[in-house]
């Protein structure tokens, strides 16, 4: 397999990036969403910002305020033995073990380009937290271009749960709000670009609490907003790169041997690969093939270092005749470019 | 609150159900959906069977197999010290602390009544496992009736988690399966029994993995199958008897006052009631009042001794008047019904 990886990686830090947020610093700027736009690439970034905090000995956690639309600082003592501080992304409850705050805030706010290399950056945000489901932000956003409306969904995180939500727009100035597509747990949900026999599907990673893994299921539509006849599509597997969790990444590819699904797994101990899945053309529901091995993995020192290293994660990409130009971020910290070639990937697949 | 428990309870019981599988006892009746057809009283009854076992060293553990129609029985010592045998319902990993099986198979039988209080059950299933989906059983039926259909729409347990599943029938006898509703975890849902401002309604009740507590959210449709638009809509309340779990019970009633619906919640040590919840009629995404008490607690020895003991758990009603029959599973092990009065209820709550 070949990678091409962009001399100009990373292409966008979050040193690039002005904070939106006074008395908040930009520590990520990664996982976007991909499409183009007006003869521009548009990357829909995420974009996390955390609090500036003097004390180390306190925590600080972004909270949005639906009944302001203010963001609020909640802070916490280290000492506090109610929570495990431990992981750099949340506040955890120790009874529980769930996490009871993120410590910076998502939202997503657009990058332009005109070679998809060289990247401005809008100076405000594009989807802000509005309502109760995003109180802790927004995250991973993928774009499905449907006749000229781009659908944005993305993680709506809240104290009630993870869910996915979608935003639309025309012009990527104007958006309409469709609420929650996916409720709790969910995210890494992906559209297909075109209804299939009739239908509209997505691939999405329910996580169960009682019994089960995080694992990918494939749902159908037939408006885009209200789903169902959820099916389990694809696991995690035992001893591989893919045994920890999984989930789609970019929009699926229309290819002659199927809907190839360029997908994120992690092994157990957090180690974040990009694969791929082959699908039937008329019935996604149907697996073709899979990759035995990793397509891209985390070995550049941007890949390898950063909030939270080791970590490839693609929410979308551009295809070009043969080659896919794979947008990817990086460490949960920047992003990055990747070429592919489409048969190549088909080639290095296992038939199942 | 005036509550009248039949003198005949519990209606149903193990002992009057016969064993579907060779070699299986009936171990529960319960937690039926309830609704009319042809003049007579019908329960979709839960009917939970379970592998008999002369060695009490053996933990034996149904799964339905798709691929070959048959229910299968996976034997585990009881001294396997991967597993915690404890919960006399699962069998659990000790390292992921989820279930790995469940010790009974459940699917859903018809009970039939004249009256109300005396039933005659089919002698076969009405609905049976059927897919990948629904291995380790099916559960917890409510029907919703609208026009001339019949709605059924239970729990489809599988080792890929726990979703929502419905069937529709207009004769009780052919069902048409619509696959899976609401994707992993998910339990508890009641459709609404008419479409309100031009969308179907149903509240399900979520249970999130990574931060969130198992609580009721309400979602829209406009053909029953695909649901969206999800929203939070009523959670625990510390140091209340709903402060363990709390799920959509019985199919809403529509009463002048909004729509009523009978829930249940459990304490954090697993004591389940029944108590309410009243929705605007025009919008049932607002709260317009809450039971702070219970309106049944387990209390008589059905209610608190079987299986699993201390549950009242309802799954559906039947309405004349002022008057609501509102049949309950007790204890994971039987059905019984008790009546209680609309207005008594609606007095009770406490409004917003």
């Amino acid at each position: 397999m070949n990678i091409y990886r962009y001399e100009e990686n990373p292409l966008i830090t979050p040193m690039d990036v002005t904070p939106y947020h006074k008395n908040f610093e930009v520590i990520g700027t990664f996982n976007a969403g991909v499409t183009e736009f007006n003869g521009e690439t548009i990357l829909v970034l995420r974009v996390a910002e955390r609090p500036l905090s003097k004390d180390p000995n306190i925590v600080k956690a972004p909270v949005y305020n639906p009944a302001t639309d203010e963001l609020e600082v909640v802070e916490l003592k280290k000492d506090d033995t109610r929570y495990d501080f431990s992981d750099p992304r949340v506040i955890l409850d120790k009874e529980t073990n769930k996490f009871v705050y993120l410590t910076s805030l998502s939202y997503l706010r657009l990058a332009r380009s005109k070679d998809g290399r060289h990247f401005t950056i809008d100076d405000k945000p594009f989807v802000y937290p509005s309502n109760i489901h995003e109180t802790f932000g927004i995250e991973d956003p993928r774009v499905t271009k449907i006749e000229d409306t781009y659908y944005v969904y993305f993680s709506a995180i809240s104290p009630m749960g993870v869910g996915e939500s979608l935003v639309s727009t025309k012009d990527f100035e104007q958006t309409v709000h469709h609420g929650m597509i996916f409720s709790p747990e969910n995210k890494d949900v992906t559209i297909f670009p075109e209804k299939i026999n009739g239908k509209y599907y997505a691939l999405h990673r329910p996580v169960p609490s009682a019994t089960g893994a995080p694992q990918v299921w494939i749902a159908e539509s037939d408006n885009l907003l209200y789903w169902g006849n959820h099916q389990f599509l694809f696991g995690l597997r035992n001893n591989m790169w893919d045994d920890g969790r999984i989930g789609a990444g970019a929009v699926p590819i229309k290819t002659d041997k199927g809907w190839l699904e360029l997908y994120h797994g992690a092994s157990k101990d957090n180690r974040y690969c990009m694969g791929a899945l082959l699908l039937d053309l008329e019935d996604p529901t149907k697996i073709v093939a899979r990759s035995e091995k990793p397509l891209l993995e985390p070995e550049t020192s941007y890949e390898v270092e950063g909030f939270f290293g080791n970590v490839v994660f693609s929410c979308g990409v551009l295809v070009e005749g043969d080659i896919v130009k794979m947008y990817y971020g990086v460490a949960d910290t920047s992003m990055a470019c990747a070429e592919l070639s489409i048969n190549e990937v088909l080639d290095s697949l296992t038939y199942y």
